[in-house]
C-alpha cells in the first residue's frame, strides 16, 4: 500500500531568505524544483505526494489541494480524519532519497520524525494520522517529540542528513551542489552558481552572465 | 575484531570560531568533552580509538601518539603501512552514535565516507588503509571522492546527520543542544547556554552568571 505524502508548498515569492541571491521569479521556480526532487525520491519510495498549496498550483499530474488555513491548521485538518498512514514532508528537501524515505515510513514505532536544521521539522510518518496534531514554527522538532509523548506515541529520531538538510539560505546552497543530483541542482548551476574557497572555506558564488 | 580509530585532536586553543562566545580555556575544555563523546560512541560501536594529538595529551588510558607534521602527512603516515581496516573520525562530532558509526565500519564496499558541513570529510573508514591517500581542508569531501575514483575503490556515502554535523560555531551550538546526549551538551549548558528565539528562529544565548 502507498504511503500518502502531504508536502506543503508555497508557489509565490517563497524562500525570501535567498533575495539577495536570486531574484523572486528564479525563487519560485526553484522553489518548484525543489518540489519536484521531492516528488521523485517520494514516488521511487513508494509514497503517494499530494500538494497542499497556499494558492492555486499545477505540476503534472500531482494532486494539489488549495489551502489558505496556515500551515498548522491545514495539516491538522488532513490528520484529524486520517485513520490511516500519512507522511508530511517539506517541500525544501532536494536531497531526499528514497532510501531515507523509506526508514521514515519503515519505522516499527507509531511516528518517525527527521529534525531538520536548526530545530526545525522536516518530515513526520504517523502509522494513523488521527492521534497526532502538529505545531511548527519555532522549535518544532522538540514540540513534536513532546506532543508524541503525550499522547504516547512511541517514535523513532531518523539519523539522516540528507532528510535534515533543509535550503534556506545561501550556505545551503553548497550542500545542494555538492550533494544534490537532481534538477534544482541543475537549476541552480544554470543560473551560474558554483562552488569558491574563501579562505579555505567553501562557499557559493554566483557569476552573472 | 574492533575497528582501530584514529582521532586527529588539537589540545590548545582549538575551535577558534567559537570564540566570541567562550574564552580559550573554555574551548579546550569543550574541545575535550566532544572528544569524549567520540570516544564513548566509538567504543561502543565496537572501535579502538587512538587519539593523534598535535601536542602531548593524555586522556584515561585511551593511547596517545603526537605527530606536528601536520594532519595530512600525519594520517597518511599512517594509512601507508596499514593492511586492515582503519577508521579517521574527527574529534568534534559530538552527536556521533555508535548505530552511525557501525554502519560506516560495517559497509559493504572498500571505503565508506561521511561529508561534513560545509564541504568537508567528518569520517573515512577503509578497509585497507594503504588503498589512500587523505587530503584534508577545503573542499575535502569531493577531493575524497576523487582520490577513491582514481585508486578503484569503491564507496559508500553514509546517509547520518549525527556524524555530518560538526561543531564549529555558534549556530552549530543548537544542533548539540536539541539532539546531545553526552558531556559537551551538559558542559555547555553548564556554561549557561541556553536555546532562545529570535524572529521565530532558533538560536543560542548564553547568560554568564
Amino acid at each position: 500500500m502507498s504511503v500518502p505524502a502531504v508536502i506543503p508548498f508555497k508557489p509565490q515569492n517563497p524562500k525570501t531568505r535567498l533575495s539577495k541571491v536570486m531574484d523572486r521569479e528564479e525563487r519560485e521556480f526553484f522553489a518548484e524544483m525543489m518540489l519536484r526532487d521531492v516528488i521523485s525520491a517520494l514516488y521511487n519510495a513508494g509514497c503517494d505526494p499530494l500538494i497542499l498549496s497556499t494558492q492555486p498550483f499545477c505540476l503534472d499530474d500531482v494532486a494539489v489541494e488549495v489551502s489558505t488555513d496556515g500551515l498548522n491548521d491545514a495539516l491538522n485538518g488532513f490528520l484529524e480524519s486520517r485513520e490511516g498512514p500519512i507522511l508530511i514532508i517539506m517541500a525544501d528537501l532536494p536531497l531526499a532519497t528514497p532510501e531515507a524515505i523509506r526508514a521514515l515510513v519503515q519505522t516499527e514505532n507509531e511516528m518517525a520524525i527527521v529534525p531538520g536544521r536548526g530545530g526545525g521539522t522536516n518530515a513526520i510518518f504517523l502509522k494513523e494520522g488521527f492521534r497526532f496534531r502538529v505545531n511548527y514554527y519555532e522549535a518544532s522538532f522538540l514540540k513534536h517529540i513532546g506532543i508524541a509523548q503525550e499522547r504516547g506515541l512511541s517514535y523513532d529520531v531518523i539519523d539522516s542528513f540528507r532528510l535534515h538538510t533543509d535550503v534556506d539560505e545561501e550556505s545551503d546552497l553548497v550542500e545542494l551542489i555538492i550533494h544534490g543530483t537532481g534538477r534544482s541542482r541543475k537549476y541552480i548551476e544554470s543560473l551560474g552558481f558554483a562552488l569558491t574557497l574563501t579562505k579555505g572555506r567553501v562557499s557559493v558564488v554566483r557569476s552573472r552572465s
